[in-house]
């Protein structure tokens, strides 16, 4: 490093830049991770540079040959980064000059920080968003396998945390696999406005070099060029867009979590999760604790924070680029890492859940669970749904009274509650006859959940 | 209203709501604006109920009659909403059983609360989506008319708002053009996941009737039904999804409201605000406030606020119903009614904006914003890149300590800089010339900034 | 209204106020509630107006009458607001001048609407304020009755929802007492700085009229006078930091809330809640659903929501005042009331809660709740904490695969896992013992918790 | 590491912890800057367990050894930490026993992870709310000492970034200062609350220990001691509240930034920031950008991000602790980084800034600044104030539509738009004459800013 290096702007400035304020704007400890897109974005810079005769032939077989041995000393640890050069583009660039001389200087020509930090974050978000297609349909797999297994696994379906009606477990369970293939499809979305390329806006407004954007799209598989300059180097759209899906994914797996830690509960008892995701007490000996869905619950936190960061960080921000974008880079970061990390621990974890089906059978016959059953009964026999709920309200508070389940009632109690009562009542009351009868698209019937979840493996599969 | 509709649990309850419960818990106040899309969903529901033979002809008759009636009772205010009902669907069922009878207490026949709510706000949403897209493209065509009249009305293109390059208003217009095109694309992608249907999921488990799910669909104009009916009535990712797309409009509206007021400020005066659109002080006679973009600003806000509610509302939810549930529609309705607002008035103030070019070329004239230009010049050349940069960067220190622009520089001064310059420099230096150079899509010249208005335009009536 | 008063600031301006404009920016339809705070500033501003000599003794006693009737035709509904004159402020100044003439014209010298609606909302706040610290402290009240009748009450205290160790049900209720505690504590903070008195900053300069603004502090009860008039005009502080305090309290109330619904589920059973603050379902007959606690726990999302608007909105505003400011109200207003409304209704359904000792015993019976009370067992009788814990960890192991409690296993059984268990082991195993032996402040041996709960009320009191 | 140390929860667990789940909840890559605080805390607590008989004398001589040992290898950066011990706590501990044997495994006797994570956290936010102290007063003595030099500096005040009335330089200053002056209020309000001692809670109910919590809390500098044990665990409403204050903090710094950024522009030209507090641009070598005010105002988004991380935590958590708690330290770390450094640089940068006062001067002059006073002229003689208002307003439009200032216009006509103008009316035009009439208590008189100076000197010193 020369004097002159150190002082990046030094001819327009008169003084160097504060080592505080250094610290303060330097970006490379985090955006360094940007690297490899840096590298890949340049290439395809230069050989349009060369191809449109702005720079030789010459420079560009030398900015090939230097990128790809920084590429090779960043794979190996060996690239020293300074925080004097600022960011990612800085240190690779004057790495390369110092590597390959005055081809260096000339790979910046027709472009901007502005518009190359905007193509970095774009191919590194592709890639990332690529990755976690696969940890979402990992984990619907992971569901998949555990649904199949328990068709006709009866569980109590709850809303508002009171018994509701029986459900089959793989029912719920098919419940967390449509959240997780609308997140797939709405990051899928979300590509489609990533992978557009702002290169070629340079600073704000365009440059004045004879220059090819559809061939630098067309390399780096970009599927169109961001139409206008101002726009290219200012839009964080794609940033907030992708961190609001990331949030989403996240509530998903927070509600899932929410459902193992209370099915965990020794009262509940209704799974269990095997040890090696769990932890113990400092303090208490008998411990065992369901620590991975508690922090994914916890980490929900985190991605909505992000996604805050990110509005407020862009509200009001006047056109083209400030410096504030430069706080777009962390949130970003911080939610692939944990939706990347929380995908992949939450698939396995799946895997190591033990079902315990007595305790769930239990609890389904705690809480008057084929009520509606009776009153749908009744609805058949001719009553109107209104009276028919009535009626079955009164015979459950007589239940309730008298501490027995409906099914324990006699018929004659039965019929004082409505003269439409008949013995072949009971077969509607038990936890399979409210099962098989929800017999349509999307209801609990075994049937209909043995069919969704083949139709679930063929579409992923597709 | 008699005893019994007082108390509408009353069979299984021992007492009835108290008072303060029943505010606190009633959502009639704020889901009435429901009404249309309950009456629409009904017809479809009593329709499919009689075709699967679970209702009869002449309750559907009744039902159809009872609904029409409704409904003109509340186009024309005279439909009494009881907070005691709790909701606009009791209140409707209500009245619908005083109408019709029996049929009316046949309506709620193999649906639930849980997916009627649901399907009522899919239903208004849909419809809010596509009155939204109209609002954006009203404002697309107010920023193409007014980006058509000022292709070559020079501004200075502020980066970090000190001037940076001189660019077309019209070509920062239409980064506004831009944003909106992806806004609209954004919520066209979030629409398809807004239109399924949720009936029939019941309370949460499907239920025992022999319904037909997908004929309710295509009476709605739904796009296909929910695959699985505990996710049915538990799912509000398209409230959080649209109220995201809610938040950047927001942002990108704030963002250009942020520049108008500052190009209101006197000593930028780039320009003017039609009155009809301004107040004045209580206090100070002189004033002329930009109220309207302040406030569409100070909106953001409220957007991001109400996004923030959502994704804390359903954080951890366990499935299926709970009753917190009902947080969702003050926030969903207050983005709408927010965003549809700003979007209408906002289209209208671009009409009303008068320019100043006079006072935009001035201000593009201060700033060396032809520096880089020169370094272009330099490097076409021969000079590498970051050596043209550093020798302008040196003549820019100069001009500066002598209070003049790079072009009052005498040839002499200019090739002390870099001998490569000739007398052929000055005509880079103008901003008509910086301005033309910039001739690729995406950048300023005003040949492109014209085709880019030509083809928008096209696009927004294809 | 004559076609003056409707254009307000025609002065000045070429073309009234288009009427979509005035309804988006027009605040009066929300910021009436501020009337008798606006009333009682002007009272006391226009009492300093004459002490000083600025208006005449007949101006004010004009100024008093027709304020004073304002008062009353709004208690009675009889006033009639005016959209046309944006908000309260004006509203009330229009009529004053209607009701008194020249003197109504009178009351705005030396003041400006910037001053005028700090100071307003100041006044508003603080009186909230204080209704709030009712509000804490009846609910207190309701949580020390409830505590008090249940200090030997046994419940299992949870981790991570597991079986921690036995604690009192009076004790676990007292947690929530010391929340509410530290948001008393920190509402009574706020107030200090929500009252100061910004009158006599005027637009935002102060005012060129011989003002004596601690006249109007001390005829208003406020503590001291803001000591910069631009930041007078321009503080929203005292509101963001208010709604922090609130979004504390949601929270407190969310986790009581989510408690609640817990203890509510049959399997756990620990409580019930009266009828009357709970519904049923439109569906299922037997429902009896916690709606309030799950509307609570939503509605921490609302105030959350709110917070983030507000900061949002002041983030990076220039001084002084902006129209964006407007936009502070109704988050406010929005918070105030959910906060009120919840801790009111809170406080009531304390006091409905049923609470089911048996179930609690029976769950503290599950889970090796006295493990630790083992480990410090063998600590006292040497064993260094760490060996102690191992030791109780394999005997719970044991334990559990052999599906009995450790008070179950027999004595050599114990000693097998460490020779220095004695036969006066099983005191320590019992629930009872273990409860009492935790005798420190804050711990839960019922002596202490007793004290607390006599502490805390004499604190009350005091 | 023996295999023993690599399964800490072995005695109870069939498997050791999955490799990815380590990672995953481990806490030591960012709880480790928490050594310090937890040193001194096991040290305060090691003292009372042998001042209350419950390890020997011996027991603690070993572990004072051991502990300033490991603290000394921690300063050298010596010391090993695995993430294999997941956090600080298990770290340190395991080392301590490793030099010290079996006094080591005595240390945690009668405590928990939960109480002591709890007390190390508040220790680590005491010390930074004490230098955070700091950094206000520093940033405040800037502002003074910038303040003192431009009493009588005469700028444009806005509202609505439209020229309002003419301020002092130093009072516009001056706001900042007293924003600074409530943020002190408000932390040292918030350490109140932070400075309470958690430590006796042990896991969450106490200890069976014979402990005395007053002792530790008195060796360790607390006001304190937390009164219910279950609370003690679960309370991160102190991290809230901090958070809380830092977004305000930097919502303040946002404001201040967003006035130094627009102050920069060519065009208003207020100020300069100097170069060490800029960088430039990689494309255009004119460009001095003001780095550090935009990352101040990006950074915002940064804490209000973590605020809502942590309120989105705490949302609904049962009692008491939850794994999901862990996630509360890296959004605090990062707030209290993120405001030191700010201060600390704003502090400097605030030292750089070179006044233009010319510009100001100028900008102040142009957009009617003194028509208020014009106002308040005829006021004083005797019209009221509404209709001052209206004349003035006439006056300012007609000089508009002339191009000229209202002290351009003639006696004769000015006195066309009130007769009651007199020759003395040019003395109230000036901005000087304006400036000093505002001489009460908050007003920018020279007088008032001078007093308002010298007394908030006197209070920081005080």
């Amino acid at each position: 490093m020369t004097t002159q290096d150190n002082k990046t702007w030094s001819g327009r400035f008169s003084e160097p830049v504060d080592e505080l304020v250094k610290r303060y704007t330097a970006s490379v400890e985090f955006d360094k991770r940007l690297a490899p897109f840096d590298i890949q974005a340049s290439l395809a810079h230069a050989t349009m540079l060369e191809a449109c005769g702005i720079i030789a032939t010459q420079d560009l077989t030398d900015i090939r040959r230097g990128l790809m041995q920084i590429k090779q000393e960043i794979l190996e640890g060996k690239f020293s980064w300074l925080l004097d050069l600022e960011d990612v583009h800085l240190n690779i660039e004057n790495r390369l000059t110092a590597l390959v001389g005055d081809a260096g200087k000339r790979l910046h020509t027709g472009r901007s920080r502005n518009d190359q930090v905007a193509t970095d974050v774009r191919l590194y978000l592709r890639h990332a968003i690529d990755e976690l297609q696969e940890g979402i349909r990992d984990l619907q797999y992971s569901i998949l396998d555990l649904a199949a297994r328990h068709i006709r696994t009866i569980m109590p379906g709850y809303t508002h945390l009171q018994v509701a009606q029986p459900v089959s477990f793989a029912h719920h369970l098919m419940a967390y696999f449509e959240m997780l293939k609308r997140d797939a499809e709405r990051i899928a979305d979300c590509r489609k406005r990533v992978n557009r390329l702002p290169l070629g806006a340079a600073a704000l407004a365009g440059t004045s070099y004879p220059i090819k954007r559809e061939m630098v799209a067309e390399l780096l598989g970009f599927d169109g060029v961001s139409e206008n300059s101002l726009d290219a180097v200012s839009d964080r759209d794609f940033i907030i867009e992708f961190t609001a899906c990331a949030a989403l994914i996240m509530t998903h797996l927070s509600r899932f979590s929410e459902e193992l830690i209370l099915w965990m509960n020794p009262r509940l008892g209704f799974i269990d999760i095997a040890d090696r995701f769990c932890t113990g007490s400092s303090i208490m000996p008998q411990k065992k604790n369901p620590d991975v869905p508690e922090l994914v619950r916890g980490k929900t936190g985190r991605v909505n924070g992000n996604l805050v960061s990110l509005l407020t960080l862009m509200k009001s921000q006047p056109l083209a680029y400030n410096k504030d974008n430069q706080e777009d880079k962390e949130p970003l970061f911080d939610s692939v890492d944990t939706l990347t990390q929380t995908l992949r621990i939450f698939s396995d974890m799946v895997r190591g859940i033990t079902v315990k089906p007595d305790a769930m059978r239990s609890a389904a016959m705690q809480g008057y669970a084929t009520a509606t059953d009776l009153a749908d009964y009744l609805v058949k026999k001719g009553l109107p749904f209104r009276d028919a709920h009535e009626a079955v309200a009164l015979a459950v508070r007589f239940a309730e009274q008298n501490s027995c389940d409906l099914s324990e009632l006699t018929l004659e109690k039965l019929k004082e509650f409505s003269p439409l009562v008949a013995d072949d009542v009971y077969s509607v009351l038990t936890l399979e006859g409210s099962l098989a009868s929800r017999d349509h698209i999307g209801g609990t019937a075994p049937r209909q959940v043995e069919a969704a979840i083949t139709k679930a493996r063929k579409d992923l599969e597709g």
